[in-house]
């Protein structure tokens, strides 16, 4: 069992007893256990906390792989931005749907989107059994007729708490989608929106060079704009953070902002590598996100894990500048501190029992489950992967078993998009 | 069908006509196919050549995860060599068994090798019926009773051509290991051998900054110090090749050096990136390598192509660097041609049936088989990756089929590389 605790513990015959509320009553050794529960699953292979996906735009999964080899801002402009235009609320359903399927076989139980009609999104997490922060895109671009800024957080944010209440398995987040497609005063009003909610504020920030040259040239630095406008007082997950100043990862760590860092992503579209290690050394709380799987093109967060751990010792030059370890707790424990949530990330007690069981029946595990701890982290992260969880439970309750869902059609649920996407292109201009 | 002919063409309705002696007698659209032979198998998915790993030392699944995070040298002088040390004939045997069927999974059906014991590797190869290039490991290091240069070249290469005969599953290749575990005269003798035989000659070259820094100090570049011994001379396979020069690239383009291109490797151990773009407009012929499973740690052809773009891409600020065709010519055509061979690497008439099929269900490719060309590849490239790998055929015969191999019980083999494992970490000290 990997808790992942801080120093990454691996537990030999772990066990995780569950609560009839869904949370995690024990985790530890079978030594150290309580009495024996009336239903025990004996699990031969590697439990682990469900992992986090910090930052993505799932339902982008109806366009996976379209506009294949373009840079960031022509990416947008000519292939994401044209084809978002004609998708429809229960397109954005559909996508939704095979996306968290995909996750939940990559072991991924919690995901922090943004994007558009999040009732729907919610909808598809909800069927799925699975676990979202889900915040409404808040953007002013052309091909869409985007709401004003108010409306749309009173479409998102549920003043009641009634049908999206804190503890269940959605939480609403404010979505302001950048900088640089905002002006200054929507990013200040939900700033102050986030702040009096004490909700999430979900932001894109310095993801490439090119996208905000004007706003760095005017205010130093995107994160000292955000700063100047209140934005980051509150709870703040600002992805991608790639063309980061010394001094903005010391901004991030005075106001506590959490960092969803996209590897894949800004490697694929040549963005740029985020200064991974400085941002640990300063303490940021650094979770990992795989972006939207039109960009990227998965749902695999543990690939994620990999790559940022290449990457950085790229950088550095230093095999040790992220170790595996380190690259596991970014899929998990890390990456819930960075939506600053404590009560998933990790097998303890109190927290929401969103439990991955991998089965060790693979080539990367031929070493062996009773290899030292180092080898046995090694052979998940940088063997294994995610191509071997095959249970996965959210809330304790069982929600793919043997690599299949217990609440959806895969099947049904990949046909939806290959309808939307066969409409999608037969809508679009040179198809 | 994707015949990785040098325009990447994606062919609709594709047919690949195997010949009774196990090579391809018409591969292309099924309106120009030939009269329809007895035996149709119709696959609803995606054909392609089986991939070429370029550089492996596959029966390392026997130390799979050991050492995990050291830089190159400590993980070489500390984990890995004392373990090789106290490896059997039989030990690699079965590691080598074991990583040949997970290449398979993977859709590689040609690896390029370099290792010790060669007559059990190709036992393992023929077993799981696979195709290999054998080079055994010539050097000196302390741990292990290397053989005379000379003794070990003949029980590698049989001069009669008997056992290992061209044009059958086992090419035997020649493996001075590198520079700076050879000495000069040792490199210039294998050289000269390898010339004499038209035998590939497949060599580390230029891997880290640390390893050859006297070397480089006396000669300007480890790849002209090789040129001047005469070694560049004949079929040359130079694995890594990070630390180049554009003098190197220009050396290696003039001499027809092949280069095996090993970027998580290289990653994963701080080692540097190879000038990847430099190498394809000089013309050079690169493949891809996983490197040995101790050191990536998987043997996954498909993953090293995603990640020779990503880190192309990010070298050179330039999503068109490396694009999604060119990462799939590198895993197929481009790695035949590293390897001196243009029997293998396409589905094309004339060469060997090596097929693999990719069933496209899978959330991947969701958006439909008649998306655009580029969508497809991407679809397969980075969405599905190797994990939908379902059969595959080796000189047209059928040996994975479904997932399961036609020879071998995979658990049997995981199970004896397990034994393995627990023997060596009972004998090394300190585990």
């Amino acid at each position: 069992m990997l808790p992942c605790d801080p120093a990454c513990t691996v537990v030999r015959d772990g066990v995780v007893d569950v609560g009839a509320d869904g949370r995690i009553a024990f985790a530890g050794p079978v030594a150290a256990a309580p009495p024996a529960p009336d239903r025990v699953h004996d699990l031969p292979g590697i439990l682990l906390p469900g992992l986090v996906n910090a930052h993505a735009h799932t339902p982008m999964t109806v366009l996976r792989g379209l506009g294949g080899d373009l840079p960031l801002m022509r990416w947008l402009q000519e292939a994401m931005w044209p084809a978002e235009a004609l998708m429809t609320a229960a397109d954005i359903r559909a996508g939704m749907l095979l996306g968290v399927l995909e996750m939940l076989r990559n072991g991924v139980t919690t995901s922090s989107e943004m994007y558009f009609e999040g009732e729907h999104m919610a909808e598809a997490v909800l069927a799925a059994g699975s676990r979202a922060v889900l915040a409404g895109a808040i953007l002013d671009v052309p091909g869409r007729a985007w709401e004003p800024v108010t409306a749309a957080i009173g479409r998102w944010i549920d003043a009641d708490g009634v049908r999206f209440g804190p503890g269940e398995r959605i939480e609403l987040a404010y979505g302001p989608h950048s900088a640089y497609t905002l002006p200054a005063a929507a990013l200040a009003e939900i700033g102050a929106e986030a702040r009096k909610r004490s909700a999430l504020l979900h932001v894109h920030v310095a993801e490439s060079a090119g996208e905000d040259a004007d706003l760095r040239a005017a205010h130093g630095s995107v994160p000292r704009l955000l700063d100047g406008l209140g934005v980051l007082d509150g709870r703040v997950l600002a992805a991608h953070s790639v063309h980061l100043s010394a001094a903005d990862v010391a901004l991030y760590a005075r106001r506590g902002v959490g960092v969803a860092h996209c590897p894949g992503s800004n490697a694929k579209l040549a963005s740029g590598v985020a200064p991974l290690r400085a941002l640990l050394d300063a303490r940021v709380p650094v979770g990992l996100g795989t972006d939207g799987p039109a960009s990227n093109d998965d749902l695999d967060v543990l690939e994620e894990a990999r790559l940022a751990a290449l990457l950085a010792r790229l950088a550095t030059g230093d095999v040790t500048a992220v170790g595996t370890a380190t690259a596991l707790l970014m899929a998990t424990r890390f990456g819930a501190e960075a939506l600053g949530r404590d009560d998933i990330g990790a097998l303890e007690a109190g927290r929401w029992a969103d439990v991955v069981h991998v089965d060790a029946d693979d080539p990367a595990f031929a070493t062996g489950l009773d290899a030292p701890d180092e080898q046995l982290l090694a052979n998940l992260v940088w063997g294994a992967g995610a191509r071997r969880v095959r249970d996965v439970w959210v809330a304790g309750e069982p929600v793919l078993v043997s690599g299949g869902s217990t609440r959806v059609d895969r099947g049904a649920a990949q046909a939806a998009v290959t309808a939307v996407a066969r409409r999608l292109r037969s809508a679009l201009p040179g198809q």
